[in-house]
Formats: C-alpha cells, sequence, structure tokens
C-alpha cells in the first residue's frame, strides 16, 4: 500500500495539476445585480448599438459644420434657433440648412447637423437667432451611434471575474441575465485529535482548530461554497465516512492536519482508495507534507496541518487548480517593494515568506515577518508574501522583491 | 444662490475631505464565521497563551538534550521509553532523567522534556530502549508554551480589512465574536430624462442606467450596504425628495448624472439646501462636474454622468471617504507596468486612463484602452488604472507607469 512519489517543484505539481485536470464548467444565468465577483461563462458581444442615436457630449448648438466655417468673436455667424432638442427624446425634427438646433448634454442631434458648438461659444439674440463664435468640425462634442457599441462587438471575454465596471458595460447593453460559472463547493475536513473548535477552551495538550476557519475564508474570498465538516478524530474508519460523504457532496475536498505519521499514513490510504495519489511532498517551505489525489475529476488534497503551510499550499496550489476546473482568468500581479530584512533561505526547497508592506514616500517597504514554521501569528496581519527560489541561498536587505498581495 | 467655488485639485479635494468629514464609527460584534471583509473595529489582543503547551513540531522522541550529547550514528544514546504523549492529551508523567518519551507532531512535551529528536535520527530496539543517532541542541523541534501567542500581545490593529488568514489568528485565540465597524449604507440615485432602467430597451433619444448598478457593484465590492433609489426623472421637486429621503436612511447618497445645466443647477440648490456644497468641479480628466456637499456629517456628492468620470470620481474620492468615516485603512498598492502605446494629456488636469494588463514573461505590459469620453466599453474588462499629471504633456511608449488594479 505504500506509494513512492518523488517529491515535485512547484512547477512540476502546476504541471501536472494541469495535466490531470480537465475543465469542468456548468453555465447557470443570474440576474445582473447577483453577477459581481462571478465568473464569466460565455463570451458577451453586444446585441444593439449603444448608443442607438447620435449624441451631444456638451450643452450647446447642433449645426452643420460649414455653416459655422470661418465664423470668430468679431464676425459671430448667425443662425436661426430652429428648435429645441429635450433630453430622452426624438429631436422630432431634420435641421433645416443653415439653422442650428439647442441641444443638452447626451441629448439626441437632429438629422441634418454634424457637429455641436459648445454654450459658451455662442449668444443668444433673443430675436430666434444664435451667434456663433467658433467654428465647428464635423463630428465634433458629439458620440455616433453605435460609437461605444455595435451589434456584434465582443465586451467581455470568458473566464473573467466580473469587477464592478464590467456590470457598468452589461447594465449599457442591457444584458440583465448574465451566464457565470455554477459556484463550486468545496468540503473542507480538519482532522486530529488535538484540535477543539475554535469557541471552545483547548484543554492540556489541544490547540484550537484554525485551518477550519482559515480555509473556509479563503474559499469564500475566492467565490466558493464551503461545506465544513468540523474536526474529525484520528479513526481511519470514520475518517474515511467523512471523506466519501464529502466526495459525494462537494466538488473538491481539503484534509487538513493529521501531521502525525499514522494520520499522514492513514489520509493517503483514504485518498488512495476514493481515486488515485496523483503527488506526495511538495518542495516548498513551508507545506512539503502535502498529497494530492483525485476521485474522477474532483481534487482530494491532504493539506498540511501547520496554518501557515496549510495557507501556502491552497494560495499556491489549490485556488489554481480550482480555477483550471472552472476556466477562471487568474491574472497574478505582484508589487515591487524593498525587503528591510535578509533573510536566508534552504537549499533545494522554494522558500514563502509572510511579509508588511509600509510606504515610505512612493517607495514600498517589505518587512519579512519572522517566527518559527507554523505559528499563525506569522500570518495575522499580513499584507503580502514573496518567495525564495530553491537554488537562492537567501535575499539581502535591500532587494527589490515581488510581493503578492494578501492581506486587507 | 449661485455659489463660486474654484476648481480644486485631487491633492485638494482629499485635504478638503480629511478636514470636512470626521470619523463616526459605530462597532458591532459578528461572529467570526462572517468577518471576514469587514473593518476590525479595536485592536485585538490575546487573553491566552497559544499554544498552552510546550509542543513537538515533529514526529520523535522528547529527550533532555544534555543526554543525547556526543551521540552519532556509530555509538547511539540508548535511552529507556518512559512513555509515550498521546495527541491531544496531557503527558501524564514527567521525563525521568537519562530517558525518552515518544511524542507525535503537535503533541505537548512532557515536564524536564527540552527538546526533541526526529524519529528519522532515532532506532526503537524494541526492549524497551530507543536508541538516538544525533544529539538534541535544548529548545529543537519544539514550540513553547506562547511561542504563538501570549496574553497582552497585539494580533491585530483595528483599521484592518479583515482577510482569510486574519480569521485564522482569530480562531486559534478564540476571538468569535468579532467587534467590526457596523456597515454603511450608501444611497445611489440616477438622474435624466434620457435613462431608462438597463432591463429595458431605450426609445428614441434614450439609454440605460448604467451608473446605477456599476455605483451598487463598486459599494458591494467596498463592502457597503447600497439602497438604490432608481432613475428620477429631472424635475427638481422630486429630485429634492428623493434626496431628503436618502439623507434621512443613509449614511451618504450619491447622486449621478443631471449633466445638462439645469439639472446641474438644481442638483447644486438641492446639496445646498440639504446642508452645504464643499466643492464644486475637480480639476481631473475625466470627472470635473463633480460636485461635493454635505449634511451634518454626512456625504452628498454629485457625480458626473457619463459612466467614466463617475467611476473615477468613486473610485479616487468617495470610497476614500467612507474609508475616513469608518476608520478603514485604505492601503493603495500599484503595480510597475511597460506603457505599450503613447498617451497625449491636457494640460492643467491631472488624467485618468484605464488599461488592460498582460504578461510577456516577466515583464508586466499595459494597453490603454482608447475611446471618446463617456463610453462605457472604455471601462469594460479593464484591468487597471493609471494617471498622468497635470503638469506632464503626456508619456511616450514605453514609459514605466504605475497601474492600480481594479479589474477581475
Amino acid at each position: 500500500m505504500t506509494v513512492m512519489l518523488h517529491v515535485k517543484t512547484p512547477e512540476e505539481v502546476l504541471e501536472l495539476i494541469k495535466q490531470e485536470f480537465v475543465p469542468a464548467v456548468e453555465i447557470e444565468k443570474v440576474p445582473l445585480s447577483s453577477a459581481l465577483g462571478r465568473v464569466l461563462a460565455e463570451d458577451i458581444a453586444a446585441r444593439e448599438f449603444v448608443p442607438d442615436f447620435d449624441r451631444s457630449t456638451v450643452d450647446g448648438f447642433a449645426v452643420r459644420a460649414r455653416d459655422t466655417f470661418g465664423c470668430s468673436d468679431a464676425i459671430p455667424a448667425i443662425l436661426p434657433l430652429q428648435g429645441e432638442v429635450l433630453m430622452g427624446q426624438a429631436p422630432g425634427f431634420a435641421l433645416a440648412p443653415e439653422s442650428c438646433a439647442a441641444v443638452p448634454t447626451g441629448g439626441a442631434i437632429p438629422e441634418g447637423a454634424d457637429s455641436v458648438v459648445m454654450v459658451e461659444f455662442t449668444e443668444d439674440y433673443a430675436d430666434g437667432t444664435i451667434g456663433i463664435a467658433k467654428s465647428a468640425a464635423p463630428g465634433q462634442n458629439m458620440i455616433f451611434r453605435g460609437d461605444d457599441v455595435y451589434p456584434g462587438k465582443k465586451i467581455l471575454q470568458k473566464g473573467r471575474v466580473l469587477s464592478a465596471q464590467d456590470i457598468g458595460a452589461l447594465a449599457a447593453i442591457g444584458c440583465v441575465q448574465v451566464p457565470v460559472v455554477k459556484r463550486q463547493t468545496v468540503g473542507v475536513i480538519s482532522t486530529g485529535d488535538e484540535l477543539v473548535p475554535c469557541q471552545e477552551i483547548p484543554g492540556p495538550g489541544q490547540v484550537r482548530d484554525v485551518n477550519g476557519p482559515m480555509l473556509e475564508a479563503m474559499l469564500q474570498s475566492f467565490g466558493v461554497q464551503v461545506i465544513n465538516y468540523g474536526i474529525v478524530v484520528d479513526d481511519e474508519k470514520k475518517l474515511g465516512d467523512t471523506v466519501a460523504l464529502a466526495v459525494r457532496q462537494c466538488d473538491a475536498v481539503l484534509l487538513s492536519g493529521g501531521s502525525s505519521v499514522g494520520v499522514k499514513d492513514a489520509a493517503c490510504r483514504i485518498i488512495q482508495s476514493m481515486g488515485q495519489i496523483l503527488l506526495h511532498g511538495i518542495a516548498i517551505k513551508p507545506g512539503k507534507p502535502t498529497i494530492l489525489g483525485k476521485a474522477g475529476n474532483k481534487p482530494l488534497v491532504g493539506l498540511p496541518g501547520h496554518p501557515v503551510a496549510a495557507y501556502f499550499i491552497t494560495q499556491l496550489f489549490v485556488l489554481p487548480l480550482l480555477g483550471i476546473l472552472t476556466g477562471r482568468n487568474m491574472p497574478a500581479y505582484t508589487v515591487t517593494a524593498t525587503l528591510q530584512e535578509s533573510i536566508s533561505a534552504n537549499h533545494g526547497r522554494a522558500q514563502y515568506h509572510c511579509c508588511r508592506l509600509e510606504y515610505q514616500g512612493s517607495q514600498l517597504l517589505a518587512y519579512p515577518i519572522r517566527g518559527k514554521s507554523g505559528l499563525i501569528t506569522t500570518l495575522a496581519g499580513t499584507d503580502g508574501y514573496f518567495s525564495i527560489d530553491r537554488d537562492c541561498e537567501g535575499l539581502p536587505q535591500g532587494t527589490r522583491i515581488q510581493v503578492t498581495i494578501c492581506g486587507g
């Protein structure tokens, strides 16, 4: 029953994930008001012109540009005022040559007009004529029908996590039922005889379950539904039953804890019995004792018990895996900061560090958070994290590092 | 009734906001499972030791370090196995000199022991003794009581938006009722005779309301409750009544649209009648025609009707203002990217541009999104934005720019 698998580098793990799991996108339609933060499941193209009419961008007078050529402050063009366009209404008339029409910002431009002169450059002579003191160029101060959107124009690409400005664009084109990826459901199981729920006072030899609430919050931030199966004691039968239930109910299962040898072996046997083990051990610090398996196309992850290790494995591998399953874009932007303390590193394993960030003028400073591995307080209040390559012996103070933001 | 106020620079506007509005933090307690993304209202310090006992970080044997000094593979120290510590239980014995105790990862270390030897460096002779092949240093492979947290240690600072790792830290110290800032309620009103709700087909001269859904989504992303008062036609009485209702029901009111001169004046008079106008016009592009007023300590903002302008004014001034009212930390990190096209700029006004971001290897490239001002499609699908200083004539292609991320 022992499975011999080599410890893989983070790059190898991501490659393995891409090979072993296939996108399985289920689509649902949600109202626009519920689409924020959801993953777009289809490309969105417009079916209409926006705006559907030529529109003024200023308060002023719609004209034929040629009727204003050569005019100036000294010699204004004097044009009869043919009428006024009201907001939200069709003009109701076509502009006659050598005349003008009052148009508000956003108002429709009458047929025949090809430009708008701002009200600031005009004078109302109160005799039915308007003096135009500045010549207009054709197309000036107006948006043409379909300038913003025309039928067939692609507005948004599938895979995108919808932001507030995307919601605005969808509103503009009247896309009020939005095709999004159905939310995944992920099961979270904490194991360990030493764990008590966080609302309880730990007895001798006990500690509170940190990973359960933390993983639940990480998954919620990511937009995933969570079923928290609570704490399961180190009993292979009970653990196996809970994992089997979770596999039936969820799209992925995270099993955290069980750092002791016996439990690690039990977790291996359980994951093996549900499907197959893909990976046992990642060359990363913290987070080495990680198990990745699958039941069909459903990931089963055995996370380390240490909260910091569980955090990084989830951030670096589990969320990208969930992203692959849903065809989600996962842009990973980093900010550049200056390391304020030297950091030593182990050889042979990529090393991850949490840090606080602070601006000093326009310079962003990174203060690494120190502490023994496994201390939850190395996560509390952190603003981001950075990595040190596995073949690097450490980073001297003053190094410019790339920090991934992860904190409030 | 005309109010003469100078157009202010963005820096002057932020200064004015700090002077005119005072933090008004209301605190409520929420369960830990609901605290993600909320603003912490009080500093959090621990009241207990975490862990509350000396704890092993490895599977192995607890020893007195001095009993292992000088041992090696060739000449192991042979120590009687006094007992085994079980996970989640007190050891129940103190370690006698020159003996050892089996301890699992995370297990409690018996009194008398000062270090743990990893199981990999031991051999069980199956006669009640253990061979130790590597000498231990005092404190090795263990976490001491309170190493992570001790009573009075500050874990998190107020003003922080709680992240998943903060939730983990709060779980660790048993803070299951979290003091957070009460959510603000912000009213959103769209004005304009040309507007129809986004689920309707616009008639001649009409367009869909974009700002209502977009502002609602921006405020929701920020963690604010929104009351959307819908579209109010350009009627000073009706608009005044709606603003008055919103001021009673909300902590802040955003009035968007009303770009035409008459409506702008009406918005001014209404805001003036509710309290006072602080600002009329910001030297920024897009977004110049912005009105900021207050009713008591409640902000009343007249946003431009153009969605892109409304977006930037909300992002740059309204959210920071809401942050000041709630004592919220607002870290503003930017990523460095290389501008892929030249951008010209107006003199005299800070200019904001949306862009798409794309990695080319490790280089982040920024593609500015072009389009006439006011086109919603210049917002759709954007990944971030950057600014051009008011005294800058533009940025050549290849400029390294600082981009604020705003997109999915």
